[in-house]
């Protein structure tokens, strides 16, 4: 396509009223099967970056982002060694005098445990009713995928971007992404920009237009407990041999007290009191709390917590969740065994004004006060964390996204906070100085840390046209002094 | 062998004056290392009765054990369906007169796991240092065939038993005999007998000949956490979610008061005061704490409690042990999710006094009256367990074994109590009004229900010579009035 025939469509412009929009739309409707079949090439590849059983499949899916990358017309396209998963950069700088965007997104997915519950097996994409089941789908291929294939479309029709993009695609995001902030620190000339805008950070309901502007931070670690030096008989050494499970659970019980509040001195330190803002827009959102349980299966607590009260709890509390627990025999049948060892799995969910370091520090030293006689205790953590995020609501790009999510979804969007955790707002903030905003089109009903995750590709599609009227709009953002673009 | 060649040895008769010992004994020595290669093709076979995965290799074992009952000379080989794995039945009654024994093992094994902690594979028997290892080898394929092979050798060198003997050895002992109690109840008739000798119930001690007197009981249940229907994110819905991992560890915390005691209503009635006998065989035992905890490889409890109060605990005392637990992510890294379900698996050792029903009840009532909101549980049984066991000091057979042992081990037998469970003594008392002994050659330290299980071959030669000479002394023992012979 030539600028003669964007030329000829001016009637037709995109919502930003910039040239080719219906064209470009044109191109996105006829192209769309095809941009289903690649996003199902992508969720073939099982990059679970937690597990290293996984490893080539990582390194194959940082490639397919790369060589996507390139085929959409970026430049500077380099699969970058981190000292874990490599990150994928890449830019298109040739819009002078326009500002520069840095498109976030992650090619690592979840792992896809329990196996048994999938309908169909996760890595093997099925199409249904108007969805594309897979791990990683929704979290993050498919909403990583939308800002590369519009920007492409625009390429094709324009040859040129509206504003400078550059790219970085990580591949730890799954599991806390302990390389990314040196990587971000070492490569912060390359990426320097006016704004971040993540194509990862699901919005929040379906029925629902929301942007995120605050999100929990997160710290983990693992509880290990070690008794005997192998599984013991329990007839034999019942009553006198040290159960690792017992020991565990004794121990676990104490995290939380009866209310299900976490129950460690010094966990709540430093908590500030919730953004009024966020308070209004959990009033407006009407949360039911019966419609709640119901829709994630669990029989109704009683007494029912209101409404309010839950959304509190997700956006605005901190959280100490066990993630699993595993030890001694849990096969079928019975095996009459002491267990020698156990384990458990702790994450986090961190408030504004919580330390990450301090949080971990605190739960470390309420375990080992309690550890019980006769066993050994280890406490491994998995990298220092995250502090919570909380988004400027001046920020530059805000009011952008949301216009563009009033245009493409048919009402103004709601500004939420979010219980999940996206650490990149606060590494970027710090290293790059830019804020970072969330234009996802996955939603967060999706199941993407569990069995049968799926995107919805009406989003999928929609997406693709919001991205396109997004870089328009962000033509127009302000241009930092001091960045560098290209 | 002919009758003239055991007339022409007197002088090498075995320990209880009976003819032919010596070649009987030489017999054994030279079809030794043929009997260590039967036993590894036995424990070849994967007769797990737990885990139905397992089925084809249960069938396997029936039929090999049936096939060396009949090729060691026994007749009316039966492998007798029972609802779950069969029993397999036997017997060679042509000593009319004598006494008729009843010789009890079990066929099935343990479930290997965990498997990577075995040194070579739990299938693949491995010899090393006068040890054969293989799961199931020790409990119970090489006790059992030991007197299968006695047998043999009697009948091969004297043409017939010094008694009547039948056989039952059955296939779900280590998943607690949920059918054995009818099967024997149906087979009355064909297993009447005088006395049974148990190829089970492994000896306390390498180092220290004992015979046991007393076992305790057995109930086992599951305890199910189920929240919400799936696995959900744990940053979405962190705090309003509910985890059964939390839920689970809070209710099985509740089950034992901070000394580790069981802490459930009603789960102690009944219990009788120990025997003092058993009381004085602790005392006589010089058990010692550090030692036990150096051998089972776990960091010593402070205060460091006496040998004394470790033997009682594991004899006299009940437990309520967790086998094992379960829920959400155990793998590597992290992965943030809010199990959906956790799960446990208790068993209880009872002693005198307790009724198996009425302590399952009564951890159902302790659960289900803490139940939390929010959560279904459930808490499957396996099977109506067994309760305590204790032999009447002066049964017939005891004397027999004890003095057997003496000779063959070189100093008299300590009578003990055993912390694990045999419900057949309760169950033959019951249904066939025969006392039961125990002549294992199977030692408690050989790992039968852990990675690496082993027996010891010095023992397995042992106990061959062993049964020979108790098969002869029992031909001495009064027979039942109403006993039926065939």
């Amino acid at each position: 396509m030539t600028m003669a025939d964007r030329g000829a469509e001016p009637g037709q412009a995109s919502g930003a009223g910039e040239p080719g929009g219906a064209a470009i739309e044109a191109a996105l409707d006829a192209g769309f099967d095809a941009a289903v079949a690649e996003l199902g090439a992508f969720c073939r590849i099982p990059s679970v970056s937690t597990d290293p059983a996984y490893g080539a499949a990582m390194a194959e899916a940082a490639a397919w982002v790369a060589g996507r990358l390139r085929r959409a017309g970026f430049e500077r396209v380099e699969t970058v060694p981190t000292g874990g998963h490599p990150v994928v950069t890449a830019q298109r700088c040739d819009a002078p005098g326009a500002p520069t965007i840095l498109v976030y997104g992650h090619y690592d997915v979840q792992p896809p445990d329990p196996l048994e519950r999938w309908t169909t097996p996760p890595f093997e994409p099925s199409q249904r009713d108007g969805r594309l089941f897979a791990r990683g789908v929704s979290d993050d291929k498919g909403p990583l995928l939308i800002p590369i294939l519009a920007a492409e479309a625009i390429i094709r029709e324009r040859g040129r971007l509206p504003v400078n993009i550059k790219v970085l695609i990580e591949g730890e995001e799954e599991c806390g992404s302990p390389n990314l902030a040196p990587t971000v620190a070492r490569l912060k000339d390359r990426l320097a920009c006016d704004l971040v805008v993540s194509a990862d950070g699901a919005m929040w309901r379906a029925d629902l237009p929301s942007v995120t502007v605050a999100s929990r931070g997160l710290v983990a670690l693992d509880v290990v407990l070690q008794g005997a030096g192998k599984d013991l008989h329990s007839g034999r050494h019942g009553g006198s041999a040290p159960n690792a499970v017992a020991a565990l659970v004794r121990l676990l019980a104490t995290l939380h007290d009866a209310h299900g509040r976490v129950a460690v001195p010094g966990f709540h330190d430093g908590v500030l009191l919730p953004d009024p803002a966020i308070l209004a827009a959990i009033a407006r959102s009407h949360f039911d709390a019966s419609e709640y349980f119901d829709g994630i299966g669990a029989p109704k607590p009683d007494p029912l917590p209101t409404g309010e009260a839950l959304l509190v709890r997700q956006w605005l509390e901190p959280t100490l969740e066990f993630n699993g627990i595993a030890g001694g025999y849990a096969g079928a049948g019975t095996k009459t065994v002491i267990p020698a060892q156990a384990s458990a799995k702790i994450t986090c969910r961190l408030v504004a004004g919580q330390e990450p370091g301090e949080v971990l520090a605190a739960i470390r030293r309420h375990l080992a006060a309690r550890a019980p006689s006769g066993f050994r205790l280890d406490m491994p953590g998995h990298g220092p964390g995250s502090p919570a995020f909380a988004l400027d609501p001046e920020a530059p790009g805000l009011a952008a996204t949301e216009a563009v999510l009033a245009e493409v979804l048919g009402r103004p969007p709601l500004r939420v906070a979010m219980g999940a955790t996206i650490p990149i707002g606060t590494l970027f903030r710090e290293q790059l100085h830019a804020p970072t905003v969330f234009f996802s089109f996955s939603t967060s009903d999706e199941d993407y840390h569990a069995p049968n995750e799926f995107f919805r590709l009406e989003n999928f599609r929609r997406g693709l046209t919001a991205w396109v009227r997004l870089l328009d709009r962000l033509a127009a953002l302000p241009t930092g002094g001091g960045t560098v673009h290209g």
